[in-house]
């Protein structure tokens, strides 16, 4: 008998009470209801991005929302610092050059992450880049940026600050306010344990500021569109009603469990994963900032990577994400946030444990298991 | 008791059995078990387009995929007809501007349909003009434009015809080969009984070409992004899981009842709408080509269209839609597209009749819902 289990960074499981809350009949979504709905989303989400910013919600992938922090914030030929250190940051640069802008390519290599004092000289050096694009958790290579001292960098400048958060908000605690991060995007899919479907921006005074600015070319993800119907509790565009009803969910269940709690759990697995990884005598793919929302483990000589994937896919149902482009074959990420237990954690560091013997790496059979049983025991 | 009805043009109601494929366990997108559901929804896409092109499928509301259609087709300066016959019209214009293209604006007062000789007149005098946009159904008025003869227009030309096919397709039908409509746009929530959450194009070969011309930004909505994807059934980005398996459940529930049987009921309730319409003795607000889709209703004198959209929502939960822009209160309308049976229909003339009265219009209370059960009769 084969469990679908899903343990890679997104999608991640989403809480059957969450499916069922979907699964309601449809209201019309320029109902009285639907706009009650819809500030209970909006309330929501500032709590989760602990900001009083405006958090708009958009009908995308994280793409999307990505996509929407260049097209409202610059204008062709602006200069963007993209922060390249991984699969996403790369992105980053992509989008900038899809929109006519000049990236300014931070090239970080893989597995560390960037210095925030070469972000403050090149800013120093260079008056006329508008704008930092990065990740909080590059969630190719499970490296997390230093996004505090990062909005640090930018702080008091007349740059912004842009982070992707899409794998990172709601793992790991990424107070938009105190940190003062200008924009921080991020996906229904992760740590949020909804479907895929939903990606949000919330927007600083500063990035509203050079909003006014901005003359890319944008409809469907116009902020200022959005601004002026969400603050009246509806989309600009016909909302995903059904997705909305599972967020007021996830929201009410992270209530109830309080994000103190939900963050202490994911780097309780997140130790007890990474003590697993130590105990097989390997190493984590991160070398700098190894974050809590996943592990990116590199494999041992003669292992490869897509082969641990495909073994646990294959054999058991289980669902856990090989390397990217660069890190493909040499690398496995496993998933930590949202809504994955202990004991979900303790299945992929079994299952992984069956399948580097299957693939012929010597170590001790159940060593991962009992160091990560000791974490959770201990937490 | 107040149960919940959606006769609005969209969202419609969406089949329960629907609504459980889609509170189903969450899959990997990436997964070979996804990859054939998706593979499911490019046939079942093409079949419902009755098309051989290539369907793309966007996560977005239907405006994303009618802004894909001038990001990926036209080059700023472009020249573009804009069919603004109603609310939806002047949204192509509005994209046109958006992506600095010149919109050529065509405006066709509320409640007519565009005439195909004076687009070819204008094409014939005009070479430059890159493509025509144009609603297949005007939501705002319940007017279908003459889309066979405007493919007729554009036909051997190098003139493009887009069609915003949001509320027709699945309603009745549009043969996007045998027409020959180069691209036609779509969204879940109308006839197609799902969810918002949806978009789709499809691309025929004359946009294909001019595709590789364009160079307005995109990056989200890039075709050429999605086509490379889409044709291996895996989305460019993070597709939402839980649409399609309930898109692969409806179009199921299409082949079981057959699209031929799905657009006779639905003619079947326009009709018997349209009939208790005369039967009070008022008029429909489309004056050309009222669509089998759903119903324009002009108001009698003396009453507001809005306070019989408030009437029945407030007083039974019946959602119909009013009046947009200049037909604010002067209209109320009626769908008959998607998951909306003969007694759905029945209960809204009912309802309406019982708002009409309540409102001081003097009419037969009952007249309206014995004419329409007489066409029910004979179908």
């Amino acid at each position: 008998m084969k469990k679908v289990s899903l343990l890679a960074p997104g999608p991640t499981p989403v809480p059957p009470r969450t499916l069922l809350a979907m699964a309601q009949p449809l209201i019309h979504h320029r109902s009285a209801d639907f706009a009650d709905i819809f500030g209970q989303v909006r309330a929501g989400l500032k709590k989760l991005f602990q900001t009083d910013n405006e958090v708009l919600t958009f009908c995308s992938s994280g793409t999307g929302a990505m996509e929407s922090a260049v097209a409202n914030l610059l204008s062709p030929g602006d200069k963007a610092i993209a922060v390249k250190g991984g699969k996403f940051g790369e992105r980053w640069s992509l989008l900038l050059k899809a929109y006519g802008c000049q990236p300014v390519d931070v090239d970080v290599p893989w597995g560390r992450a960037v210095a925030p004092g070469l972000i403050q000289d090149m800013l120093k050096k260079d008056k006329s880049i508008k704008a930092v694009y990065v990740q909080a958790l590059e969630t190719s290579t499970g490296v997390d940026h230093p996004i505090k001292d990062l909005a640090q960098v930018t702080k008091g400048t007349d740059t912004v600050l842009v982070v992707d958060a899409v794998s990172a908000l709601g793992a790991y605690p990424i107070p938009v306010d105190e940190w003062g991060i200008d924009v921080v995007v991020a996906g229904s899919q992760k740590a949020m344990m909804m479907p895929p479907g939903l990606a949000f921006a919330s927007l600083g005074p500063k990035a509203l500021k050079m909003m006014e600015k901005s003359t890319c070319p944008k409809f469907y993800f116009s902020w200022a569109k959005e601004l002026k119907s969400q603050k009246d509790n509806k989309g600009a565009f016909t909302s995903p009603v059904t997705l909305f009803m599972g967020l007021i969910d996830v929201f009410q269940l992270m209530d109830e469990i309080g994000m103190p709690a939900i963050f202490a759990e994911t780097a309780a697995k997140s130790r007890a994963f990474k003590q697993a990884v130590t105990a097989w005598g390997l190493k984590l793919y991160s070398q700098d900032n190894p974050s809590p929302a996943l592990t990116a483990v590199q494999c041992p000589e003669g292992v490869d990577g897509q082969k641990v994937v495909k073994w646990l896919k294959d054999k058991y149902a289980i669902f856990i994400a090989g390397g990217q482009d660069q890190a493909k074959g040499k690398i496995f990420r496993v998933a930590h946030m949202g809504y994955i237990n202990e004991f979900d954690t303790l299945q992929a560091i079994s299952a992984i444990e069956m399948a580097l013997q299957g693939l012929g790496y010597s170590f001790s059979l159940g060593s991962g298991v009992a160091a990560a049983q000791k974490v959770f025991g201990e937490a």
